[in-house]
């Protein structure tokens, strides 16, 4: 045994045999239902992450350390078949690293695009997607040229790092402006135009190691104060734009030779000849608007993201429910007991101990007869 | 802190809140899925066994030690807030010693009548059951008395420790007896006259905390070889006798205060009125006919079991899809590979290393649509 940190490991098999480890940078609740999901399929999950987190009372094996720490991160390596993450944030020189040793599924490519809105939007709009009118802002007077070419009401967004609503400002009219550039402090940015849309949908999907593809069924979300609120499938949305939808999530993860379950978020703004679908976001992991299919669907996201990131078939993504979703967010949470007791609610809670304002603490999904 | 032994903690709340731990004695596959389930709801587990298993790879925390060991008992139990237990054969001693301390759910009362064919016979009898004839054997002479009672064929079993058909010997005629008395190497046994039934079906059901009580479908099971091998839901069995079995099941868990999950096997034999419903067996457990639960029903049986023994709200028993379970034991799990490429097939492997004959080492879940 070798312990240096750039030799690559022999590739692990495919499909990756029962009983093998995969680590899993991050320990936070997506990071839980992975592991949760691989344990199922009789594979072991080994944890890495800067802070210990909900996904650790639940792994074979766990390390706490720093993102940049190679010597950890190289025990890590050598101690697992193939690699994961289960947010969209961690370093790609993390990535990088890893990928000297073990693979990491999905891939750097992914993550390097993803990490990015004005990336991340340029390919949506080459793969003929229509997206909110954008531009990459990094000074006062880029702000404002570019106000004036894509006028207001305008979101000004950090270019890097944004989950949940946060590193965003409005610009109502240019009264906001100052404000909003000072908010991004300083950081490289992004003003995109207002979509006036009228629901907000997701696709979750997965790609197989060797280019397979499958979709749930499109999800309508609804968010409250930038944060998902309820997720409903089937979403309200026509047959034609769901699969316009479809089609171009299946396009962007072939183009980033994109490995397990990914998010496109959509904006559906009605139209007089349907409904025109805008690329909002993609989120190079398992998400929220996906929790759903742990009882609604006959595989969840989990299993089919694990199942992808080892090399094995995809599992079904078929619908046996029609389920409604709600986060449980900060003190939503006290009602744990009395969601306990309602019947037939499928009840998740991620083992955090403080309710802090605007964090996750759980899920309920309601199931109701497949119309 | 004390770690007095015999110092009982203060009792814990009902329900008991997220973020608890419960206590589990046992590491195999049924410990590992009630790990999961209580994952899902927010709970910790402490794994506590005489060998590592299957658990230890999804608990929070585990203990390795004998189960008269009163130091690492008494370690264990001041680190949970209630225990319950993933098989039958645990001592009655240790859980007595454990209630001296911590809540133990289902309790003692259940365990010994469970562990004891007869005291379990004669408790159906009371409620009015049908059973086998049966008398306990505990000599030679004994045995040749009983059989001139009970006729041939017959089935001679251990009174305690059975399980998976094992400490069994059937009596087809008199040329069977002495061999049937040796292979009881001694024990106190059981001679059980033969019902000639067509099928055998079980119930598993819930007994909440203050008495609430639910049942799932009643399962159709398949037997090879002295195991498992297949359980269908639903049964084909007529109303009336699912009815007469489930609330045979509920008044055997009454009379045993019962907290938990559990299963009552029965034999179904065919009359010119309808179905006779004959007690086999009571397993004071989540059980392998109630795998199916995982993927077939809105909250399964292994989250039910930890709902009551957390003192939570029973969850829903109901049944979204019509499901067939088959167990992989030994061998049949080489196919894992096959059976995670077949459309819709639910796979569940318990992350066992070695697939000796007669290992449990996973099932799958098939579910169509419910008819």
């Amino acid at each position: 045994v070798t312990t240096d940190p750039v030799s690559p490991l022999p590739p692990p098999p495919i499909p990756l045999a029962p009983g093998s480890t995969i680590g899993i940078l991050g320990s936070g609740q997506l990071g839980r239902m992975l592991a949760q999901a691989a344990a199922r399929l009789g594979l072991k999950c080994h944890i890495y992450a800067d802070s210990p987190g909900p996904a650790f009372d639940v792994a074979a094996a766990t390390t706490i350390a720093a993102y940049d720490d190679r010597a950890a991160l190289a025990a890590f390596a050598m101690s697992i078949a193939v690699a994961t993450y289960e947010f969209e944030n961690i370093p790609v020189a993390t990535v990088d690293f890893l990928s000297r040793t073990v693979p990491v599924r999905p891939g750097a490519k992914a993550l390097a695009c993803t990490q990015d809105r004005i990336l991340e939007k340029r390919l949506a709009r080459e793969l003929g997607a229509m997206t909110a009118d954008f531009g990459p802002v990094d000074s006062y007077d880029e702000l404002l040229a570019r106000i004036g070419q894509i006028g207001t009401p305008a979101i000004l967004k950090t270019r890097r790092l944004g989950y949940d609503g946060k590193g965003q400002a409005k610009i109502r009219s240019l009264a906001d402006v100052k404000a909003a550039f000072e908010a991004m402090q300083g950081q490289p940015a992004i003003l995109e135009g207002f979509v006036p849309f009228q629901s907000e949908v997701s696709v979750v999907a997965v790609r197989g190691l060797e280019g397979a593809f499958a979709a749930y069924d499109v999800i309508g979300n609804v968010h409250r104060d930038g944060i998902l609120h309820t997720s409903t499938v089937p979403a309200r949305i026509a047959p034609e734009a769901a699969g316009k939808a479809v089609d171009i999530a299946r396009r962007m993860a072939e183009r980033l030779d994109y490995v397990g379950v990914f998010a496109v978020e959509f904006f559906a703004l009605e139209t007089a000849s349907g409904q025109d679908m805008y690329v909002n976001e993609m989120a190079p992991r398992v998400h929220n608007s996906g929790h759903w299919t742990m009882d609604g669907a006959a595989v969840s996201q989990f299993e089919n993201h694990i199942r992808a990131v080892a090399g094995w078939p995809l599992g079904s993504t078929a619908r046996h429910s029609d389920t409604v979703m709600t986060n449980l967010i900060g003190a939503d949470y006290n009602a744990w007991a009395t969601l306990a007791a309602e019947p037939g609610a499928c009840l998740h809670l991620y083992g955090k101990h403080e309710a802090r304002p605007g964090r996750k603490m759980g899920h309920v999904n309601r199931l109701t007869a497949k119309k």
